[in-house]
């Protein structure tokens, strides 16, 4: 039987002011207007059925993760973020105490994703070649542009009809080498999208890194204990032991590193969504290139990205490449090429101890 | 018995989102937090008594002013605005019914004055010149730019010890002509504050606008009811004609004209805050050439002129040169060099059927 591990742990900063502490990214309406975590869901429908799609959040997310869910999925929590190796492998476990150990897709909460056909069809080869060959297989992306925020995957000799070997992984690289991997057309952006039988994971982890899977295993009687309806107990033992696992990305701890590593390209239209410049790319553009959502009004303006959230509305006049997004948070006002750094802008209200979450002095 | 009037009816749309229909500019706390209409009566303290002063509004404005003003002068109302040289002529109506034939200072009541002491001495000067040699006195300010936005005055011959004769009004310049008037010295930006008798306005609107005197002439029965205590009937009187007066300036009818205009330069630091640009020119700028204030943040940022207004803060990050101002009709994002043309701000939204005083849509 075929699983799915949703990764909902994220905090998300860079969409302030609409992201906050308790309403991080994957709770946000980004998708067209539809939660990201709610369209992740959804996704999978005819794919995985809700009683085997583990949504994997923090225990501060559980309250509203647990309202959106509903019975579209069932919600397990970690009493501190690891990082997505021991996530990954926390739900291995889970998956094979409920007796599912057929292929389990790996999908962050917070993607954008375009044409549900094609992913849907991806996503069936990928657990075919995750059974067949026993594989980690992983979508890669193919580039439209050399980002720098993406890791590489280069890929190998093909494997079956969709996928190939992994020749190798390449970090973030610089603009020069991203412009000679776009170029080569062997490399794709890794997704961080991942599809592999529980044991094949478990497996690659006590290959790699074997401290981590005795961790690990220390976790199966909790496991087994959560597949029994007795969540209480599986939280007390993470609790006590799951803050002590070494917090290390899947990517790292075995993709980098394994030899049975494949990689399928993706058929869809695919963005991390790490900005709000990223945000944008996926949105209606007017004739001047400004995509402008909610109660808003860019005028005699070029390139912006207007969100006006909210009873009061916002006015962009005459100006060029700008973001600008009045929400419950507040109202961000920053240059397109400094999306990347709207986090700052948390750290500067915290700077004087004002609150991001938007409330008065 | 010298007197005032405060011209108190303009409609401000320069600042939206802080101005609103209902909230003019003279009606907001532009004055270092204090609101230009108090900050305009305050200094009048020691020059003319309360009873002297009149505040001349709108009549949909009249409540607000009302609560506002107190009794710290007394407000008289247009049914509708018709420019300078009528409300000045009324002015000069109500001031001679109540006894007041002294010099009557005409000022607008939303213009930034700096250093109180150096304006009442300007100000008695003002009155002397205006009753010892009955003329109509402006005030005229050195220029420290070459403004393309304000009308000039060339100074004549020197009248006493502060006054000159006025050679020539000049309408608002090109830069060139700008320029040479500044590097001339002998040209002042015309402020728009005036010192005369009563009788001397009244004379020379005779002399240059006879139609706009008798206009003003049939309306000296309503001024003597609204000295007696009978407001409505100077209500009535004006509903009834004031809508006929010629809608002209008290520069374009009287001062480009006479030959008895005389001007005074300011010792004091003045602007007519036309703009967000111009506020913030009176405003403690950081080390960047920020202007914030309230609740807001500018970081990483230069040149920006920042107002947070509300319980939700705003953050400005690695911009330049921008105004953004959030308030109770809505925020504005825009460029300092359009700070011009905020006004269409409003129109955008007007065009939308949406409203400038912030209400959902």
């Amino acid at each position: 039987m075929r699983s799915a591990l949703i990764l909902a742990g994220g905090r998300g900063e860079r969409f302030w002011p609409l992201s906050r502490p308790g309403r991080p990214k994957q709770l946000l309406p980004l998708a067209g207007g539809k939660v990201l975590l709610t369209a992740t869901l959804e996704r999978l429908d005819g794919l995985v059925p809700a009683e085997r799609r583990f949504v994997l959040t923090g225990r501060d997310l559980e309250a509203p993760v647990r309202e959106l869910v509903g019975s579209s999925a069932r919600v397990i929590t970690e009493p501190v973020g690891r990082n997505t190796a021991p996530a990954a492998g926390l739900g291995a476990l889970v998956a094979l105490a409920t007796g599912a150990d057929g292929a389990m897709a790996v999908l962050p909460a917070d993607h954008h994703v375009g044409d549900l056909g094609s992913f849907r069809a991806d996503v069936e080869a990928a657990f075919a070649t995750a059974e067949d060959h026993d594989r980690l297989v992983t979508f890669g992306v193919r580039p439209d542009r050399a980002e720098t925020g993406y890791g590489y995957i280069e890929k190998g000799a093909p494997l079956d009809a969709r996928a190939f070997d992994v020749k190798s992984f390449r970090e973030k690289p610089d603009a020069a080498t991203a412009a000679q991997y776009v170029q080569s057309g062997n490399f794709s952006w890794n997704s961080g999208m991942f599809f592999w039988r529980p044991r094949t994971l478990l497996d690659a982890l006590g290959a790699h890194r074997p401290a981590l899977l005795a961790g690990l295993r220390a976790l199966g009687p909790a496991a087994q204990a959560w597949a029994a309806g007795d969540a209480a107990s599986f939280d007390r033992s993470l609790d006590a032991s799951f803050g002590a696992l070494e917090s290390i990305s899947v990517d790292y701890a075995v993709m980098e590193k394994a030899r049975n590593a494949a990689v399928i390209e993706a058929s869809f239209d695919w963005d991390d969504l790490g900005s709000w410049t990223a945000w944008a790319r996926h949105h209606v553009h007017d004739e001047s290139g400004n995509v402008v959502e909610g109660f808003a009004v860019a005028a005699q303006s070029s390139g912006c990205v207007v969100l006006g959230g909210g009873e009061r509305p916002v006015v962009v006049l005459g100006a060029r490449d700008l973001i600008v997004v009045q929400a419950e948070g507040g109202t961000l006002v920053c240059p397109r090429d400094r999306a990347d750094e709207v986090r700052k802008a948390i750290a500067e209200l915290d700077a004087r101890g004002w609150t991001s979450e938007g409330a008065a002095r």
